[in-house]
């Protein structure tokens, strides 16, 4: 250990693991057949913790011939005591490859620890994406108490750990690091994880149940050891399931979707703003709104920016984008729909045609695609990987295919569907058109354009074309709706005719819509714009089968925990 | 008018105007004396509506004879007609200055319009923060008609104009372009503005009444002409109000400063989350929190991301950070509070002592200081030019004063302030210790570090050096607090012991709170963070009087609406 190290105090007695919950003493007898010995079924509990503690005393009794007294061990709790920071470099496993030979200290946790002989143990350890073998060995200058020690800590548990990076042999097949691994000569408990643990992080690395399997938990995946983990079960324990790898990279993805959207739009004049998400009167309607108490008032829960862009539109702003949370009440229980998710919004003037926002948005899209495969590939290839996801397929001119709605509906006709010239198109239609236009076009996302108006809601223009259909378009990932938009009618007299006429109508009159009819009689510029999903566009890119894997928290008519 | 322009429509009946409201007319009475003809009282509309429709029907038997018939006019609603669009550029009068002598196309609204004599007439054009003068004068090639149209359009308007781009003899003092004015050869009206405006937009570039005159629209700045409009006012008309070039500027700096937040945050590691904002269960104690009606159960708007940033550090993301809405049931009617704002949110896992995050947090707003006067010096200088506010300033030698809250004490005792050890600061003392310490350090920027344990969240690591503080800071912009931050408790033993101890106690096993306390079992690093409120770190920069300058569409307990 060198001087400048914290000291470590001498191994504390572990803290009492609480009572596990029926859930996770389910998994743990579950989990008997299977070699982990850090998952311990309840009823040996007891006997463990007496034999560690018999073990610990007998340490303690043996420190002084122990010559790697100080090298091991549990380090007080970070932050309360009154100790100097070594300032000691802590490095970062993804560059291991730059230290060969050389003495390394860094943070990690354990993926699992063995002792394969009182002179050797094995840990795996994780550190971000990254995973690497360590091997701790016995000799004159470490100590066996110190291999046995090493190898018997809890999975999960934050370390730290000192070792010379060695370049191995044979490739590690068990670890992301293959080349090299970590020849342990310190290793401190820096937080020690109570077990069992609730769920297994190598279990949410693994797929969901298929859809049938959904449900049952005990169905086998194909050939796999162990039953595949309902989804359920995974946000029940949710911040053990989010360290799997798989998960780290879907936010990882999902944060940088965020970023290139705003990287793309900055360039082009767009500012950030924050609508509020607290109304004084329900808006668009006003169905599908959560209600709530506003001091001695009812209020109501934003389900979309969409009137605060446009006024914001109308208030000179030009172009406007906002990353926010968007509310909508709605009793859909299914895999593509949350009650609590985030919208991509924009909204911006244009010149001479709501075309000239759609080539904005297909560019926008087109740049977030490029760089998602370019910057997050490893990420991208982590989570297709799992769930043996194709490719996401562009079209190799560059030009997005953009579709009058008319002829979606006569692709839909040619292949044998049943559909009328107005109707909207249902969730199987939509998927159906989305396989005729890949097979078409190459491509996976496309565009539909000018879409009935009695199914768009009261704001959108009309189109000048057919006074049945709309400046209206949607977007489209492997066949499901991304993007909703429109060019909005920008004149209040109109708007509020359109209203009255809307079925069903709307009162421009009512509280919830007068502030923004009224915005539009002083020279609002003509505009159009759009709303993204943003976890959608996450699961589509990926392949997912459920939008919750693409939300933190999920929150669904059935579920608002953790 | 060149031949691939869009075809006007012969100028049809302008719109009747709706009924103005109540405050329109006052508005409208109290402005007669103002030489703005288009401010026009309500007992002379109808007369005026006369005229003017008896001019538009000698204009249109005239239109034969008129040179200009194609070059004036109103266009049709865009986006209503079936026409192709021209392509031709539009211009930005940001560029005017390398158009000299060319002629240019652009988008632009009315600021106002004036006829000078029959042949000659000027308006004063808007386009972002520029405006220009334009010129229309009566040629062989340029009717006197049109020179009377141009001069009558209402203020607001949106217009397309085509003019030459000529050098001024004489800088133009009522336009921020001083050196060009644009001779106008075409100018169509694109989206009319009704008249009277609810509230002038030059109302809304001047300062708002002191606090002594906030509640009395009548009282009159010293030396002003007109009275200055009340707070309450502007935000009734809040898309007329943010069209005042300050308020676009507050804006513009306000996503700025979330576009460097996030630039700063990247590049050192962090991802965006998005945390739930709907809960299941009140937490942090469950004081000043919005109830809805979640489907059949209760539930509730999140007070703050704290929970879930650091369930997201016991998920092993290491650095997590948020943009987003924060919600507050508090009855405070202060001049910088709102019940829903922005929070800049960041946790991250720290090495060996939270002051790692503290730097983090230092350099983070130095960077964005920084970066706000270089890329926002026009938006900055303009909006504190109204108010008359100093530089912000920060400190020469880059350290960001760091005062350990025992030192704060101390300096406000000797400043005569009564205050003890382990108290809260009022307000007024926080702002005192901020002259202090601008008067010390030269900076409006510092750091207090070490609160007293018993006034912050249970969840505060305790300081080693005296149990009674904690290992807590906030962060100040001249003299009030823009952050509050800790290192936070990472064993759930510990904290569930310390949420007991707590004044008011929390009881770590209840809904609210269960997830969280538990999250910490299983091996969490140890972090720290803070939060950081958008539109205090806007108002403190510019010197604002009132937050609610900073928020697009202000919530408070009096104001749901627009």
């Amino acid at each position: 250990m060198s001087d400048t190290a914290p000291a470590a105090s001498a191994p504390a007695e572990p803290p009492q693991p609480e009572q596990p919950s029926k859930n996770a003493l389910k998994k743990a007898q579950k989990d008997k057949e299977k070699a982990q010995p850090v998952v311990l079924p309840a009823e040996k509990k007891a006997a463990a913790k007496a034999r560690e503690l018999a073990e610990r005393s007998k340490k303690d009794a043996a420190d002084a011939a122990d010559v790697s007294a100080n090298a091991y061990g549990e380090l007080p709790l970070c932050g309360s005591t009154d100790f100097k920071p070594t300032g000691k470099a802590r490095a970062s496993l993804a560059d291991v490859s730059e230290n060969e030979d050389k003495e390394i200290t860094f943070r990690c946790w354990v993926e699992n620890a063995r002792v394969q002989s009182a002179k050797l143990a094995f840990l795996n350890l994780r550190q971000g994406l990254s995973t690497v073998q360590a091997v701790v060995a016995a000799s004159e200058k470490l100590s066996k108490q110190m291999v046995k020690y090493c190898g018997s800590i809890s999975t999960e548990s934050t370390l730290v750990v000192t070792g010379l990076v060695k370049r191995v042999q044979e490739p590690i097949k068990s670890a992301t690091i293959k080349d090299f691994e970590i020849h342990i000569k310190e290793l401190f408990i820096e937080v020690k994880a109570d077990v069992p643990l609730p769920l297994q992080v190598e279990d949410a690395e693994r797929p969901l149940p298929s859809d049938a399997a959904a449900e049952d938990d005990q169905k086998q995946e194909e050939g796999a050891e162990r039953p595949l983990v309902s989804l359920n079960t995974r946000l029940n324990n949710r911040t053990i399931d989010l360290r799997a790898k798989i998960n780290q990279s879907i936010f990882v993805i999902k944060s940088g979707v965020c970023a290139l959207f705003q990287e793309f739009l900055s360039k082009r004049g767009f500012i950030l703003v924050q609508t509020p998400k607290i109304l004084g009167a329900a808006s668009e309607g006003g169905a599908n709104v959560f209600e709530l108490k506003y001091f001695d008032r009812p209020a109501y829960l934003a389900q979309s920016p969409q009137f605060y862009k446009q006024m914001l539109i109308a208030s000179r702003f030009q172009k406007v984008m906002e990353i926010g949370p968007v509310f909508r009440a709605e009793n859909s229980n299914t895999a593509r729909h949350l009650t609590e998710f985030t919208g991509l919004d924009l909204e911006m003037e244009f010149q001479e045609n709501y075309h000239e926002v759609m080539g904005v948005l297909e560019d926008l899209m087109l740049f977030i695609f490029k760089e998602l495969n370019a910057r997050y590939r490893k990420e991208t290839e982590l989570v297709r990987g799992v769930y043996h996801i194709d490719d996401f397929k562009l079209p190799e001119s560059g030009n997005v295919p953009r579709i009058p709605f008319k002829e979606g509906i006569a692709m839909l006709r040619e292949a044998g569907e049943e559909v009328g010239d107005y109707d909207d198109l249902t969730t199987p239609q939509e998927k159906m058109l989305g396989r005729l236009v890949l097979k078409k076009y190459n491509s996976d996302f496309y565009t539909l354009d000018q879409f009935p108006l009695a199914i768009r809601p009261a704001y959108t223009m009309p189109s000048p074309a057919d006074p049945l259909l709309s400046n209206s378009y949607d977007m489209f990932m492997r066949g499901q709706e991304i993007l909703s938009g429109a060019q909005r009618i920008h004149d209040s007299t109109l708007l509020a005719s359109q209203m009255r006429k809307h079925d069903p109508p709307v009162d421009p009159e009512s509280a919830g819509t007068k502030d923004y009819v009224d915005c539009f009689r002083f020279g609002c510029p003509p505009h159009a714009g759009g709303g993204f999903g943003l976890e959608r566009i996450v699961q589509f890119w990926l392949g997912l089968p459920n939008i919750r894997m693409c939300s933190l928290f999920p929150r669904d008519p059935q579920r608002v925990v953790p």
